[in-house]
């Protein structure tokens, strides 16, 4: 479900970044022909994800480390629960553990966040997706962990969707304006998504033919009237502050999608850790 | 304070990550000569930590756009306070909106967050540091915002820091075998770090001359007590989950140092919008 | 209109395969001081792409030399018509001609072919589009000159669109199982298309909502009846070879989007010299 | 006969460029496990170029994917010959698909266009070489279409091969000015070429040593003539939209190379196809 | 002992500068499918560096070339004595000679240079340090070289060590000054070193708590008088034109530390041959 | 003289690795707004080569930087002599100095060597060229040197020369079968050099052509002889540990060009300071 090609130009580099000119201290201390073996074990409960990525950290660093996933991506774990087991050269193993484990818990982190957000509205139709408030230069890993914690992707970036906000239609001189400015222009395989903060606009998207309207900070009742007035003319998406509020109250307004900046942008990484 | 040469690389990614092709809603609605000036504004209170970041974003889009800091990086601001003034291609402005939030709001979290700690802390000598859990391939950047938050840095990574842990002092034989064999390999300009869990070990290290000795996970009364024992013969470093304890009574205890991996692992992006 | 920090990429590349270490013809004829100025000039009629590209390559080189231009991208020219006029040192010039004149040819020669096609469908409704066999590393740049010539994109790549064709089909089931599986994992601002060989396979796309239907390698008779059929509940696009067709009566088959992977995979570099 | 360090980069910029973050209709709908087996199949005659680069575009996607070449580069094909057998995951295979055809239909539509200017010689001395007018960041694979297709590769870049042209003779004051430049500052391993546009610039050119003169845009009358001035001194180049001409005239003046820039700038694709 | 994941990208440039677009001579003359054996050997005595770097240099050529080594890094040979054994394909092998040997010869040459410091020394404690006057690029290699001779490493680079010299002096006020600034913003792992001149500033250093006294191009005599007053309170290190001074004389007035920028500013290549 | 663009990747690599995350003597002990003038001075008499990469490394750091270069490359320096005068912020200038120096002096130190290689034999005509022996992704630069010194380039790399060695000629089965296979093959832009060790195989390398004969390792008699005999037919190359030979010996054989690694492979950095 990844691409390993684009992965691997963040691991190479992110052990560049960790591994310097060499971990002195493993070199100075631990024989190079020494073995080892080691678990990566849930220190707390969550959703598993990332451990292709470990997988390819020590690939990267030493090709005859063997690792074994016992957890693949997706699972669900307790805390004590075993997710793999990695043998090989001590030297090699200890010098990505670092590496390895800041990856596997930020996005474990994020599957985990994703997946309390989607129990909470899953008895909905409701779909809880993110944004691209990602971390710099890890928005593919980011967003493949939402999907594993059972969220959705909003568009990748600024040219794989259209999203007409509030500068966009001032300048453009309305909502229509703009919309058939963007239709006029992007790829036919893309959606047009407008931004509203009241009935008028809604009402306006709809005449021009918006696939997709987003509420922004819209109250709870005003998302309520806004489904009903939209009755399915386009999908209807509820953002803003997502993630204070109560999801499923958002969900039983019946809009089609939650979008949450902070399943990416606050981020709490997953307790686990390499046992040797 | 940043090498922006390192930098550079990790915005131009960030920018070719975010804006694809092209910001085709912005390309297909805004006149290419439109100009638009927009403010950088606290939405809650915090220390700002990102403007030169900031600054480069848009010089990287588009040369002619100008931005006036009013809140350096370490200005500690309330909620409504304007950070900058930006002005310019209302295209070029908009295009690279989300990434130079997403830099400012990871940025400031993470100096905000370490302000939080360090003030906890600020009537005893006790110093906060990070670790190596940071975000991968953005070490550069959160480290200074570590720094700007009033915090000081640990070792940057595994060659520029001698940290001898329960598996090097296995391999090796002993807390002095360990010592002695990183002290006739490392450069002289490093000191060496040993990870202690009991008592026992304090004495051998201190013994064999360990510059710094980390407390991994003790009790106060045992951190006390550590502080006791090596009487300033060197550096004593508190670390294990610090965030979820009262710092200032670890503190208290005497240590020079607490390392807390959460000041970078656990992150809450600041709120600041850009307004127009 | 285009991402010119991942142009520059491409710019810089074309460079330095091309420089090599060095001009050595100019370095050893021509006096480093001297100055000339050169003018780039259509030999033939089309659609011009790559002026700006063109002057980028020339400020990598050398930021002195400066470059007026007079006919933007998308000016339709005759031969004998003035581009461009670009004047500073002579080395520089000359070291950087080929490249320059490279791209401008081969830009402005998809530009024109694609306007050539536009044309023949300028009275129907009918968009002209292009596809992903395009030259490997200039996508971007393509895809662009097609814009440039009046045609709009197709999927940029196998991420931003989706296109569920026979082997998908196939492993899937049936049309309405992989319909029903995209629907639910892919981001929901992309639009779903289905490329379809018979009227049982239009039925059920429509059945199960597809959003586009491309008709493949269909008779101009089939794809009369394939529009009627749809009747406006999907967008229709023609597929197969279009570059062999008669466009025009293509188009009077009522579909939606021609797409032509000729633009793109077979390229007629514009004549356009650069004079002194 | 290709650097395959140099063509790798290549590889992976196409891939990364046309897979995204991920092909999310294939994703979607095939099953990982499912294993296909696919034929690449000449749809029209030509000399295939390219097998070794396919090979290695669905290596770097997935080391497990086989392919079993038949027909290698250089070989002549009729419609319906199976060039090559590929197995594996379907997943991977149909993800590669596209970036794999780009390359050989590209390469071997230069090779085949070359084989039929070299064809048109071929009874005599003469050598059909490319130019420097390829596509831009594909030159090294281009000029290696051109050798498979029987063609020969003219310099490679600026700083390989010295040719005099206008602008260089001019500024150093006269061609034997401007040859004694160069041999007084080129490596001693580089032939040195004129390009001349009359017979007194012939005339100098073979006083002063040229190794190589190119007939810029000459007549057939004035070509023949020239051979018969330079008698065997130097060899003789025919230039300038040489693929308008009739090869084999051009070749029976006597001249040894004749360069044709629109072998790599003006580019058919061969129609290959991938079948399931 | 090296980061291999950096040295590869070296590796890797150093070959496409080397092929650039191949091997013509070898492709010209040596069939395909030929295969050879060589033989790695020494043409002068020193201490071998580089036979991991040979082998990778041969894998990233060609992963059929295997290589056999029979003396480690590290080892010290005679004239005639040989180092490795390398067996496979003839184009690959005479392909990758001089890359592989431009490598071995330089690293070796450092490591046989550092040698001959070393056993000067070696009845007394000094240690012999490089410096940071390295071939740019080639850090992580010519300082590991250092260490296979024997010696040992000063600080990598500007971020991972303090030296406080003049500049920095001045610009502080005093060197008190300049320790307590750095003490209160570097990582607690390292140490701080100061550059002195004459007895008073090194009174002052260890009055402020210097780690390091560099003593910069001291006479004997001043030197034996330095080690005298620091009486063991800091380290001390030699420094200045040391490469020219009798290194037993410096080491035996009691410094702990005698750097030697020439150890990799000034390189002789050592003789190592590929025979066939 | 310098293809810039190649030259600023070197740099940059240069600069990150030096730098890493900052320097962190000058950021805790000079004030930001600090400004210095500095001027570099040679310690010794040599060419000077590299004031123009000196300048750009300053750019690449702080742009407000200025440097007046008062001798440009090719310079012959006394001890003394102010090569150039740098004035900024003082954090910038300290930060760059011992990169700048390491290329100055580097590049200064070939150019110098070379300068005495050519000075031997200035009366005869002989030119010295350098070999492929160069380090490792610095060739552009230091093959520059070498011209600034007054020597000349043999070829760059194995792509754009064809220099037919014993194992070519082995494998092909004669010199004659190989130059022919080499001619048949490679650009008509270049020549082609035959490395022989009797008389013999002149003979034979004269009576099929090849343009360049290398004297392998032979006697100044032998030398003299070989030159004899070839008499005019082909250019003569003088070859094998020539560093250790009196270079107007082998000169006055009457060859034209001698060829010396050591130019490259052993370097004498020359010592040149920056002082403030």
């Amino acid at each position: 479900m990844l691409n390993m090609l684009a992965v691997d130009e963040i691991i190479k580099n992110a052990l560049i970044e960790d591994i310097g000119t060499g971990d002195i201290t493993t070199i100075a201390t631990i024989p190079a022909d020494k073995i080892i073996t080691g678990k990566f074990i849930a220190k707390e409960s969550g959703v598993i994800c990332g451990a292709l990525v470990v997988k390819r950290v020590f690939e990267l660093i030493d090709a005859s480390v063997s690792m074994q996933v016992f957890l693949n991506d997706g699972a669900i774990v307790e805390k004590g629960d075993v997710i793999a087991e990695i043998s090989g050269r001590a030297q090699s193993i200890l010098t990505g553990e670092r590496v390895a484990l800041n990856f596997l818990q930020l996005l474990s982190g994020i599957a985990t966040k994703t997946r309390q957000c989607v129990l909470q509205v899953k008895d909905t139709k409701a779909m809880i997706t993110d944004t691209r408030k990602t971390t710099p230069g890890l928005r593919v890993l980011e967003k493949y962990a939402v999907r594993v914690g059972g969220g959705r992707n909003h568009r990748y970036n600024l040219s794989d969707g259209v999203l007409i906000k509030d500068n966009h239609i001032k300048a453009a001189g309305s909502i229509t304006a703009a919309v058939t400015a963007a239709r006029s222009s992007i790829p036919h395989t893309l959606k047009i998504e407008v931004e509203v903060e009241d009935f008028d606009m809604i009402t306006e998207a709809l005449g021009c033919g918006a696939d997709i309207i987003m509420l922004d900070n819209m109250s709870i009742e005003d998302m309520a009237k806004a489904v009903e007035i939209i009755g399915g003319r386009a999908l209807v998406e509820a953002s803003g502050n997502m993630c204070e509020k109560d999801l499923l109250t958002v969900a039983k307004t019946g809009v089609d999608i939650i979008s949450i900046g902070a399943l990416t942008h606050t981020i709490r990484a997953m307790d686990i850790s390499l046992r040797f």
